[in-house]
């Protein structure tokens, strides 16, 4: 589990690159370029942040985000699998109070939390999802159960609950996912500054690439309502031939679309490379204000859109590459 | 609703050419080949129905498809749109209890009902999905209305139910859906027979098409798995520049390789046509035993393909075209 101590123990030496103004996608693909050995890209979620936001609020989420990416940074290092390195760095997130999922949230039109999650191993198209689920600690755990041990996908609501005592992963009391600044939100209908899902892709040093996303959905969501993080396909999608992807926003616009798998489509029907692919989706299949997604291809090459005022994000990779952002 | 007699009513004057081995798919593309004023595609289910199959249970299977084909048939004749057509021929088949989505879904490893449904506007992309719910009479009903009534695509377990009290859709007792045959299949845990969701593909005389799909997902799945059939961009798909799409068969599969979406995508993307993308679907993505597909493009051309043993199934178009069909 995540040490809330750590919050403020890890020194938040890279704001300085924060806001250098640098395009949010890499630089055109060139067959030529060398493979990276390891790379990671996280979100915190696109949303409303703006000029006007609170610096103690802007440092705080980029120390978040630097907290997980150093964790993911320092596991791939260390050779864990892209599978690994995906989960418990969302774990970090979902953990963490500061994102929409897991603990922090939002409530949905009737006061409580419903919570979703998937991820895919890029190496052998194996996936696993949860939703609308309301006692799990940490989603992503229970996603991955369901991966590895069922004969499913994708598990919903109380079922997901059984399935989380069966395999020993944790249930908590609804009361651990709720925080003020998420009440609050409830009862102003603030729906358009949260839509903060959490989403992790890694490649690893053995080249493979994987993806995971967590959420807790869309303020006010109505009861029952299942939105794209847990949607194979919409919200997250790996495989080692193409990319892998995790989005956030209005995921309903993200089922319609097969977002997370149409990057790679594009990929191998059209032949675009993965920052065009990132483009035509954020620029063209989404409507301007809708999300972003975070990508990265079995080279390590990452692309980050979104069409939102703001993305939370992050990148590392084997060259030296450690940035977090929340603007361009 | 749809009344038991007709079963009977209705002549099956078409039997005679169920058996003419014709292939499953349509000819190859021709763009010279006039667009038809309407057409439709439906399923009950790929399986494992084979020659030792009795007489009656063929002859059954056979009327009941013939029946729902020709409900279709008759609406788009008469003008009606591609959407009030998926759905209405849907909702028969729903109805139907020979088929496993609605009356006649097969039972969970609970001894209980979980049904799933989805549908899809081409003209707009617009959607609706309801997953996990156990007393909606027809869930294809309640996906419409999901689509049509809320901000969101998909709503999962009570909150779709209780959904389903405010927009007035039909909810009865769990036991509605429960038939000595499935109950029957529960106990000797006969999943392989059963992967027969039902679904519907149209193109209408406005020049729009639609997709529609139906499920009570796996004999003994765990309590609380969803599969396909909601997903859309899995089991259902629709999109006037590209295709019509409805799956079944083993749903994790389908989520998998975003199959609803993918055909298009390859039409889109690569260029290919409406068989040759349902092809390499079937043939290429899908392992064997996995399921099925029906597609149709907006000229209404039609292309069915599986690989199990078989697949109920029907066609029909304003050429003349009218046939229902369990193997190849």
């Amino acid at each position: 589990m995540f040490p809330q101590s750590r919050f403020t123990a890890v020194p938040v030496f890279l704001l300085a690159v924060v806001f250098s103004g640098c395009a949010s996608t890499p630089p055109a693909d060139n067959a030529a370029e060398p493979a990276l050995a390891w790379a990671i890209a996280l979100h915190g979620g696109a949303g409303t942040l703006g000029a006007d936001t609170a610096d103690d609020v802007r440092d705080g989420y980029l120390e978040s985000l630097e907290i997980a990416l150093t964790a993911g940074k320092e596991l791939l290092e260390g050779g864990a699998s892209a599978l690994d390195t995906v989960e418990h760095v969302v774990v970090i997130l979902e953990d963490d109070p500061r994102f929409n999922a897991g603990r922090g949230a939002v409530f949905n039109a009737a006061g409580g939390h419903e919570l979703d999650a998937s991820i895919m191993d890029g190496s052998t198209l194996a996936c696993g999802a949860v939703a609308g689920v309301r006692t799990v600690r940490n989603p992503i755990r229970l996603a991955r159960a369901v991966m590895e041990r069922t004969r499913h996908v994708l598990l919903g609501g109380e079922g997901a609950e059984e399935f989380a005592d069966t395999v020993g992963v944790e249930r908590v009391d609804p009361e651990y996912f709720g925080t003020e600044r998420r009440r609050r939100a409830l009862e102003r209908r603030l729906a358009d500054k949260d839509k903060g899902t959490v989403g992790v892709v890694a490649l690893d040093r053995h080249g493979n690439i994987a993806a995971g996303t967590s959420t807790g959905g869309l303020t006010a969501k109505m009861y029952g309502r299942i939105g794209d993080s847990p949607v194979v396909g919409a919200g997250t999608y790996a495989d080692n031939r193409r990319c892998a992807v995790s989005g956030t926003g209005v995921g309903e616009e993200f089922i319609r679309h097969s977002v997370a798998y149409s990057v790679g489509a594009m990929m191998e029907y059209e032949g675009l490379d993965l920052a065009a692919a990132v483009d035509r989706v954020v620029d063209e299949t989404l409507e301007p204000g809708i999300g972003g997604i975070i990508a990265l291809d079995p080279q390590g090459r990452i692309a980050m859109r979104y069409n939102t005022p703001s993305m939370l994000r992050g990148a590392a990779d084997s060259s030296g590459r450690f940035e977090v952002k929340i603007w361009d």
